[in-house]
């Protein structure tokens, strides 16, 4: 019996290696809906390809576009943000939310409430709005596979009929590009050097996240709703090589590890087969070939991203999405050269402690406090990013 | 409920760990049966402490001292042979079978009989004899659970359910003390100089195994009975700080690992409480204290016991048994100044090829084919020693 799969953000990264691991295996999945946002030629010829029933682009404007470009396939084709969450609460077996920002949220909760076994790689699900959208997860009985190598590392190693016995979570971090460099040198770098070392083909602010470590720092608080830990059992280590891509400490001495080469279909796989394996043509880890795994502690005073989340964890309630929506302001005013490299993660913290002062952090029961609490802290940070670029003038 | 759990080999290594274990775990165990050879005063000690049933001496000339010893506690005490298979034999949850060598055996394979779940942690259960032992094990449907770090860590990343998805099982060897040394240096090796450098509490002969690297040969062969995989997907890799226990590869790419700190209560502590945890107090791992993880091939010429060790189970039948007796005398031979250090291995091969020769690999179908394998292999291979050490004198 093949698995009926959605896919929300078909055109992106992880939606082109999720279709990429599907290719070899084809009478395994039968593709209910492809999802995207303007990439209309890719969506076209990816739908045809798979036989998709279902071809959504999230432009309203480009619906005669996708039309003619699946005339006489056959293929249903719709347009919209509407027709989006439509097709995500189509009933399938499997659906990949991988809609990168807080855009692919409301559809990833859509999927859940259609009872769609949910393979996440959409970051916001869990950093914005955790406590809502693993509460309705757990509430309606539906899984939650993590797609993103650490979280989907874990995933193998986490024994859940162990649960009690785990001590620590350690999700490992490349370090970013600015790992050596002394917290002097910190401050002066520009977003082109910032932008210079993308890991892999990731866009600006995934890049900067990187580099800052808040992409760790966002990591952990996925962790932390994904997995049954207290935020005192959440740790992270720097792993430049990104050879471990996370471990599982137990009480009895054991740490039980996930390794392989970066390869996002790896982890894909993982998870389009879960609790199964599906093989994959990645490239196969050769550890003598590699010769050593190297490890570091975070220095918290250069990099105190990881710290930050973890305490944004303690607060609970809308301090996650308040923690991200001020993120991506303090991002976008480093790239404006608004703000310096030094200050990113230090505009966050204020916006975060200006938030709790003026009674912003507040409970979470759905998705109008954490669309509040996005509007709130972007306008906080922006004010104070603002206010900070004019005394810095002065 | 407690576990009833029976200790053949009470007062070794591996059975003093398996009573500081259970000595943090009282409630949850109840010992039935502690074994020993001729330790007494260790044996009454342990039997007293833990409240043991049954007290058995394999030594029957120990029996009055054992019995003196136990006086008004109610323990039954029992000596000999006999008693050691009666006792194995006696209904419990679990048996520790960690008798060492070949007189480890018939004990193992008599609780086996009894229906035990055994925890192995005797070697030539499955060396010698595993074909007849996995067989004995799957057609009782009686458990398995191995002690040994090496495959207590496969236990840990090996999933039943995808065993069709694993590619590899990677043991990882320490390489002994002789590493790094060349070929032409490993030639004049004596007897005082691979003893010197104990990995930890060792015996004379694992202490040469391991600087021959046949510990890791006899390892292979011990993987290969206890998890459903071929010849070819066998592998061993050097990572001599000995923190990655082993490695399981699975088709989609990924590898999971075991790590803690070197120290046997662990890989105990998995197999006690397998497929649940124990809490133990061994000294937990730091990654980044340790700073990186060192791994290299192993070099077949200077090291050829694993290739021999993985040729001889494609042998089959009682060349395992033949194996490892010729590799008794071999060791025997290096330390009493008849055979150089390089010419260990190579005489177990000799003693292989010429056992072929003359027919001497048999199907084993009990136990008395691996009795007579291994006389007929101790034989030969003592021949075998005795006629090269006269070349080289004549």
């Amino acid at each position: 019996m093949a698995k009926r799969l959605s896919i929300l953000g078909a055109t992106g990264s992880i939606g082109q290696s999720t279709l990429d691991v599907v290719r070899q295996h084809r009478e395994a999945f039968a593709i209910e809906a492809l999802v995207a946002n303007a990439n209309i030629a890719q969506l076209a010829a990816d739908a045809r390809e798979f036989g998709a029933k279902l071809a959504v682009t999230a432009d309203e404007t480009r619906y005669r576009e996708l039309k003619d470009a699946l005339a006489g396939t056959g293929i249903e084709v719709a347009a919209g943000p509407e027709a989006v969450l439509e097709a995500a609460a189509q009933p399938v077996d499997q659906i990949m939310a991988a809609i990168v920002g807080v855009a692919g949220l409301e559809p990833a909760l859509a999927a859940l409430e259609a009872g769609n076994t949910i393979l996440l790689a959409n970051k916001e699900c869990l950093v914005s709005a955790g406590e809502l959208f693993m509460g309705r997860a757990q509430a309606l009985g539906v899984d939650v596979v993590p797609v993103d190598s650490e979280h989907n590392a874990i995933l193998q190693c986490f024994e859940r009929r162990n649960a009690a016995r785990v001590e620590r979570i350690i999700l490992t971090a490349s370090g970013g590009p600015f790992r050596t460099r002394a917290l002097e040198e910190l401050h002066g770098i520009t977003p082109e050097e910032a932008l210079k070392h993308p890991n892999w083909d990731m866009g600006a602010k995934v890049t900067i996240d990187s580099a800052t470590l808040m992409n760790k720092g966002l990591e952990l608080m996925e962790a932390y709703h994904l997995y049954p830990v207290e935020v005192e059992q959440l740790d992270a280590i720097i792993h430049p090589q990104s050879i471990v891509h996370s471990l599982v400490a137990y009480a009895d001495g054991s740490v039980l590890a996930q390794l392989g080469t970066p390869d996002m279909r790896t982890p894909i796989a993982v998870a389009l087969g879960w609790p199964e394996r599906l093989a994959t043509n990645v490239a196969r880890l050769d550890l003598t070939a590699l010769g050593r795994l190297v490890f570091e502690p975070i220095d918290e005073e250069r990099f105190p991203a990881p710290r930050l989340a973890l305490e944004t964890l303690k607060r609970g309630g809308t301090a996650g999405a308040i923690l991200n929506a001020a993120n991506e302001v303090a991002v976008e005013a480093f790239l404006a050269r608004e703000l310096p490299f030094t200050r990113i993660v230090g505009l966050v913290e204020e916006t975060l402690n200006v938030a709790e002062r003026q009674g912003l952090i507040a409970p979470m029961h759905g998705l109008d406090e954490v669309r509040a609490a996005d509007v709130q802290a972007r306008n906080l940070a922006g004010e104070l990013a603002r206010r900070r670029a004019s005394r810095a003038a002065g």
